[in-house]
């Protein structure tokens, strides 16, 4: 849901999108098919999936044999995959760069989210500093701009926004154990994020729920 | 032979060493099979090598269909590979966190080396704010630490370190269109530096060379 208002958003603002999804062992790859529908469908220029095998580090529950949790937790999750959004922009920054493009958009939030200190602020604004040094293009001039737009809003505002921009929500993955076909088990903390986020926005939640979920 | 030097001098210093190798379609892939034998001949704890697909975004002579140049070339060349050390540190940063441990080590260098953006200190500095952001051992409190014991030596001065530590450069692959069997091809710009390493520090070249580089 985050990603696809984020490509929305980038589109409205006029940027041609070359949308990328990481393939990193996810137990819910069902969301790799929807991302490559959902690019299609909101205009990108091209999507790409690149695979970064992080099943062979392990240490979290998306990508590891540990459980997802169904409820809510203390500090940061057992979901948490270690540096995967280091991981995934610094796959999107060599790929900007081939591209020659400048702007980098990624839809972490920090208001309604899990915790994980990969979404926040301090980190996108930590991570502009590094693109600058560590590319070719940095050291000829071009700066990297990594967008974040949804950081500060709310689960319900990502809601109004994806509404206002056309998002069909029913096609997007956010369940960590969504099953082949992507249907949600209604009960994971991305699960509960996202219901609440449609609940506080007073909106239809229009999630397709796996018959396990009992919605 | 920069990893490989380096590997020693972590081991040197007394530290458990996990290494990783990031098989990102380099065609010069001999050096991963180097890698596992060397780590383990050098004392590793183990030996990980984690794919990431570069090939798919290319943007480089070492990862997409251009050729290796085979002559020294003024600024940045085109076997720079778009981001790759931030992807690589990346992965070991995600590793490191999976194991508890504080300190990543890497082999770059700044002195002798082909003008790599992601090989400079400023880099390492950067890299090194970032994690302490980004990860939750960096959120609770650990630091962690990037050790780039090479960076301001000559290629001589490595090959000096190397043999001081036991290391058999005769094992190493250096060069970005070694054959399958992990010969050089005695003429790229990595050949180039390591030769000179040699040289200057007046000791003999043990690379193993194929018939077609004509040494």
């Amino acid at each position: 849901m985050d990603s696809a208002v984020t490509l929305a958003l980038a589109r409205e603002r006029g940027f041609a999108c070359h949308a990328l999804s990481v393939s990193y062992g996810q137990r819910h790859s069902a969301e790799l098919i929807a991302a490559t529908e959902l690019a299609k469908s909101l205009g990108a220029v091209e999507h790409k999936t690149v695979v970064v095998d992080l099943r062979s580090i392990g240490g979290s529950a998306l990508t590891a044999d540990i459980d997802v949790p169904e409820h809510a937790s203390h500090g940061i999750p057992v979901t948490y995959v270690p540096a995967r959004n280091t991981i995934m922009l610094s796959v999107a920054l060599g790929w900007a760069e081939v591209l020659a493009a400048d702007d980098l958009f990624c839809g972490v939030n920090a208001v309604d989210y899990s915790g994980y200190p990969d979404c926040r602020p301090e980190f996108i604004a930590a991570f502009e500093r590094l693109a600058a040094l560590a590319t070719k293009a940095g050291v000829e001039g071009h700066g990297f701009r990594v967008h974040a737009p949804l950081m500060r809003m709310s689960k319900a505002d990502i809601v109004r926004e994806g509404l206002r921009l056309g998002v069909d929500f029913s096609r997007t993955v956010s369940c960590y154990q969504a099953d082949g076909d992507g249907r949600a088990c209604g009960r994971c903390d991305a699960c509960r994020l996202r219901a609440e986020g449609f609940s506080s926005a007073g909106l239809p939640d229009p999630t397709r729920y796996s018959r396990q979920s009992g919605e």
